[in-house]
């Protein structure tokens, strides 16, 4: 993807800046951490016995240390070849050692040119949803157990009391209980003829939680019958495998990202990679037009801070590629409400899902949209 | 893949048996920790208000708690549509939360027999190489920056050596200096015309670090170049992208796995997944003939115990999922050759890579070769 000439100057290209903060108590100096890790994301050989042009052109640059920060400067012709690549650059044999963490990204404009990034984004999905301002709302179908007819009735109530996206629950693949194209198929069929008869749109979406070659025809299969966006799950498919599908014209769904299997590379404070490059920027990249991360207070372990900052790089300008939704879950309630508005603001999508049970689904379903309708 | 029929009892049919270890300074009881994840990994919704066969035949069961450990047994139709699947239900949503670690895992027969596992393994490489005992050799082509003829050259040295397998670094995708297509036709044809003059076989591996949409053409593509072996990121790519490679009958190529982004996985003693599970019993699920980890007193922070398991997971019983070769690598030297068979056995595969090129790299490479030849 990316494209370079090759050049013997050091000077004039374009780089893509990381920094990573050092645990102090692994002991090692700031320093030779940055020596290590400029030539291990790159090389992977000895400095002194790379030819000259390759130390200057092609091995990371020490662009400051700053205390227990390193950062070094990328050039972007070592993340050529895509997406991938770029998270090897990022994140690949450095993800190996204990005690580095990436607290910052920059990306140059001609890194982010080869990116299209989300389809629709915020401005999209508000035109979809006829929503200009209010937060969109997204519940998931549940519990797997359920057949399809029965997931079909719980996901009509849901649209007739006025969500605007009705997900499966991401561990809905093909279990003997609802296999997928069953499931999806009798799903989709019930929301459409909801969505036909009523004045608020209302989309299907389900899960993509499939065998890797099966992935881009099931997308297709799912929009056929009547999918209106696409539930990810970046961390098993791969985050390039969900920029195909959003790079795909044919396909042209919204798409929904869900943070499965990807916890263990934000969770630690002394490794990983910060909470909002993670499913801010990188989802972005890889063309999520929402991003779901686990709401502070709720079933999980992330902090309220830590989920600001997704939700600022969800809207943080980031070359032509457009802004998505944060959208916390897991755990959530109807009472939490005004308090995620707060903090979030009006740009996202709130995602409720077991609490809507208890009691009378269409009711609760019914106060959430009431609730977040005149905002 | 997994089929079962649906039953009210909850005892006649297989389980995956999952033991978490807790931290305790997250300060929540065991017990605590086992309710929420037996749901949390299967019906993400209130156990209460679940159907009771729901409750009985989906939700995970708790069969042990000793201590910090929880052990949790799930269905296996809840691992119904794959490895994905399998491995949502195995760190999907837990992956978000702190203190938790996965430190053992049995997989019954019923489990095993949908997954044909690596096509090769140690006995399938073994004859490939003509190498009844002794450990295989590797190496990478580096630095990064040379051109695709350099890079073939290089190859060549190495084959006249004696390697077995010579891989593409994996960081080498198709930047500007040797765009993928170009590089991986070259090599192939250098490395196929030195093996067919020389009575030792000698196969190049070229990294599939390319775009998910590209994965099974570059695959194909690159054996009908002469590639003899594919080196896969499993961490960037999907472990059910590997898992579709192994299993192609046309493609029918041994698997290299590479760790890169899987670190964050298992760096973390308080959280992640034991090095084993992951290098070993995963990689083997997933299709891999040789599974790359860093050894213990390299670049990276692994520890010899941590290594070890690696390699005994590899070796272990798994139903009929055949052995598979460890493959220690990340700043190798020739002077750990003698230590690393005493840890790890002959059934190894050596990668060393940077180290040879200090001096002469053929007489390096022949110094190596002679090493192991008589083990």
């Amino acid at each position: 993807m990316t494209q370079q000439t090759n050049s013997s100057s050091d000077s004039d290209f374009a780089r893509i800046i990381v920094s990573y903060r050092i645990d102090p108590s692994i002991g090692v100096k700031p320093e030779i951490i940055a020596e290590a890790i400029r030539t291990e994301q790159t090389i992977e050989f000895p400095f002194d016995l790379a030819p000259t042009w390759i130390q200057n052109n092609v091995v990371g640059r020490i662009e400051n240390i700053d205390g227990q920060v390193v950062t070094i400067g990328y050039p972007i012709g070592v993340t050529g070849g895509g997406l991938g690549q770029f998270l090897n650059v990022l994140w690949g044999n450095v993800s190996l050692l204990n005690g580095v963490r990436i607290i910052d990204l920059q990306l140059p404009a001609e890194f982010l040119a080869d990116f299209r990034g989300p389809r629709f984004g915020v401005a999209g999905l508000r035109s979809i949803f006829n929503a200009p301002t209010r937060p969109l709302l997204c519940t998931a179908l549940k519990p797997m157990g359920l057949s399809p007819e029965e997931l079909g009735a719980t996901a009509v109530t849901l649209a007739r009391a006025g969500f605007d996206m009705i997900k499966d629950d991401h561990g809905l693949s093909s279990q003997p209980w609802a296999p997928w194209a069953q499931r999806v198929k009798t799903i989709a069929r019930m929301v459409t003829e909801v969505d036909a008869d009523s004045p608020h749109h209302c989309v299907y979406m389900p899960a993509l939680n499939v065998p890797a070659d099966q992935l881009l025809d099931a997308a297709h299969q799912a929009k056929e019958w009547g999918a209106g966006a696409l539930l990810v799950l970046p961390g098993l498919a791969g985050m390039d495998s969900m920029r195909v599908l959003a790079d795909d014209p044919e396909l042209n769904l919204p798409i929904m990202s869900h943070p499965s299997f990807l916890g263990s590379t934000v969770v630690n404070p002394q490794q990983g990679i910060d909470h909002g490059i993670v499913f801010g920027t990188l989802m972005r990249l890889a063309g999520a037009d929402i991003s779901i991360f686990p709401n502070y207070g709720g079933r999980f372990s992330f902090s309220q801070e830590e989920c600001e900052t997704v939700a600022q790089a969800c809207a943080a300008s980031l070359g032509e590629i457009a802004t998505i939704f944060p959208s916390p879950g897991g755990g959530m309630t109807l009472d939490r409400v005004p308090e995620m508005i707060k903090v979030y603001g009006t740009d996202v999508t709130l995602l409720i899902g077991g609490a809507l049970h208890r009691g009378d689904l269409f009711s609760n379903a019914r106060q959430l949209v009431e609730a977040v309708a005149p905002l």
